[in-house]
């Protein structure tokens, strides 16, 4: 048995009081798995008096957080004070110059600066553990950088952001709007006071970039990512995702083959037979598809102190045991830096949904747009008013080049028939 | 880059020929993630001339494979030979005394004799690995050793055999009886010549246990498992189990609590929305249920050439990183010895099907003994004729404690109304 690790912990917002409450709870239990005692030595957080629900009492406080960094009586510092820059930054920094450990949740900080972080534990020999960055309790950055680690990845995906899974499957099983039940979710807590890093797929695109970097042994590229969040889907793109076999979910989603790398964070129509169609309420799941291990599926809570806490302390475990390596799985300058891929080759079937004047002609100028632009059509539903006058036209193309698509778009583009803008869904057809 | 990981590979069926094709396939891929190559160095099997459908002539054979643990051009022996005692322990010893590397597949081995595996390779400092021996391709030994390693875990239980899955989902798809879906799974080569093993359950406990001791921290209790198979199961209770919202899948199952260990292989009803019942074919799936990280669900293939020589390969890509630890997540010292916890203690819903004579006063009897015995009925059907002239009475009962259960059907023992032995399964109410 080893001298205690000895950890700090910047930011005690609902993470850091969940790790002190998860290595107080569990001290036992920690202690037998890493070995040694799990020790908090100093927390740091931008508001000394906040009641945090727990005694931090036992533990000195600090108020500049970057000051961690430089003691030698700190082992480990987990960084939860989030953003991509600012004190974050500062602070990983100067933990990972110092040759320090460094646990982190912060995705966004990672996928704007990981690889520039990686090089710097390298360079010191110094741990740089994430695994509550992305999907929170689910051990899925370690399923990827060590499970899988004998396959070449083809595709990773998953849903990956709890509160617009929340909202997507309670609209689906309450058939309710959006607006409503994102209000709802945020006077329970599940959404933020400002949620557009949720909503509009941001925060989702920071987790896959993380990912994808894992899965196919790239550079890190966030700025690669195509990112469309789920504001514009209504109740009744759920309706008739349902009457067709789908269920609808924000999935991100990343492939490498010769084409490059291709990353997208969309709502997208999961078959009801897929197992991200049962993937409900805040919970977050990871699928891989590797070479020789063929889909491996990972599911949990992706959110939420007592999962994010666990994932915090295995990555404390981890480093206690001396068991860490490269952060994204091989040193920085064995990553590949692949071009990202145009959407415009993939091929796969696509919902679309228009809202249409309801005069006659319409039906005729869509389908010669498709037919024109090489699109063609698997089913196609026609039903009901809408609130504006309008009248839904829904259909799912077969596989077909996505830029075909742009290019039927493009065609009725200005079209007198077509009342705001077609909405467009792709199909999850792994 | 350090020198390549030399290694030796001792049995060369499905996995191990699989072994060799994955690192001749991704030798690239692999050789960046380990950060060094991996290079089969030495191989040894019974039958040197068989076809194995790979070029084995670059590799040294060797006849007895006891004897690459004693030469210093090996650093890690993958023992793919199989079977608890025999050549297959005689080289996992050797290998360990001798201060090398072992990676083994081999759950039987593991679950008779992995205590005294672990504490060979504690006493030299060496890594004895087998992510392969559980679940496949699926990371899960890695998952509870290391991902869920801050939790206190309650309950790990999963499906935990493809071979009793395809039989309990084909018969659950076509209606057909048990025999006869065996008899094509021989013939198609999902189940062995000799599906003992599998179909009564003792594979999916020698796997269980090795999950048991991760999962709570305890020593390694194969004897402690309660086995059942499937050999039981009629089509008519998959039939019956899906009319009441079921469906039927042999399920592991270990709890650790103040009354003791309990390990239990059996059929029993997972509810429809459960993830277990959406498992079909040949998958595997674990569930463990943590303090803090709430539940976590792991699926993919847990068996066949490529997941299997997926997880074998991980485990050499960790020995080539040098991350590894205990085997069994803590020194074999730190492990505790939990008593078997009696059956008779746990409280859940039971599954009951008689066959039962066709005349008055039937009902009358079983519900009075159930009654006497303090069992109370959730659902009854009562429906159809068999084949033997009876009549098919099913229960499902409410909450009892298992003994209640054990009672009634004692109160029942001999009675003439009973035809056959009852058949029980117990609800799955996680």
């Amino acid at each position: 048995m080893s001298g205690p690790l000895r950890v700090a912990l910047a930011g005690l917002g609902t993470v850091g009081a969940g790790v002190v409450k998860l290595i107080e709870v569990n001290r036992t239990l920690v202690e037998r798995r890493a070995a040694r005692p799990i020790q908090v030595v100093a927390v740091s957080a931008r508001d000394r008096n906040r009641d945090r629900g727990i005694d931090m009492s036992a533990f000195e406080w600090v108020d500049d957080p970057v000051t961690l960094a430089a003691r030698d009586d700190i082992d480990v510092v987990v960084e939860l004070i989030g953003g991509s820059d600012g004190p974050a930054l500062a602070l990983a920094r100067a933990t990972l110059e110092s040759g320090k450990a460094l646990v982190t949740a912060n995705k966004a900080m990672l996928a704007h600066h990981g690889i520039e972080l990686a090089r710097m534990a390298e360079a010191q020999g110094a741990a740089l553990k994430y695994e509550a960055a992305v999907a929170g309790g689910i051990p899925v950055i370690k399923g990827l950088r060590e499970g899988a680690a004998a396959n070449e990845i083809g595709v990773v995906y998953g849903i990956l952001n709890g509160t617009c899974n929340y909202i997507l499957t309670t609209m689906e099983k309450e058939g309710r709007a959006f607006n409503e039940v994102l209000e709802e979710a945020q006077r329970l807590g599940f959404a933020e006071a400002d949620p557009s890093f949720d909503i509009d797929g941001v925060d989702a695109a920071h987790k896959l970039s993380i990912l994808a970097s894992l899965a196919f042994g790239t550079r890190l590229d966030f700025e690669g990512v195509a990112i469309d969040g789920i504001r514009e889907v209504e109740a009744a793109d759920i309706a008739y995702a349902e009457t067709l076999g789908f269920k609808v979910r924000l999935v991100g989603i990343a492939q490498a083959d010769a084409n490059g790398l291709f990353q997208r964070v969309h709502a997208c129509l999961a078959p009801v037979a897929h197992p991200l169609a049962h993937v409900d309420g805040s919970l977050n799941a990871v699928v891989a598809e590797g070479n020789f291990v063929g889909r491996l599926f990972f599911q949990g809570s992706g959110a939420g102190e007592g999962p994010t806490a666990s994932a915090v302390v295995a990555d404390l475990i981890d480093i206690g045991r001396g068991e860490f390596g490269p952060a994204f799985a091989m040193p920085v300058d064995s990553l590949t830096a692949l071009p990202p891929a145009a959407a415009g080759d993939r091929v796969g079937r696509v919902y679309l949904r228009f809202t249409v004047a309801d005069r006659p002609g319409v039906l005729a100028e869509l389908t010669a747009a498709m037919r024109d632009a090489g699109v063609s059509i698997e089913s196609l539903i026609q039903r009901g008013n809408t609130e504006n006058g309008g009248v839904y036209l829904v259909m799912v193309t077969h596989e077909v080049p996505e830029r075909a698509v742009t290019d039927a778009l493009a065609r009725l583009h200005g079209s007198e028939n077509i009342l705001g803008r077609p909405m467009l869904m792709h199909i999850l057809d792994f």
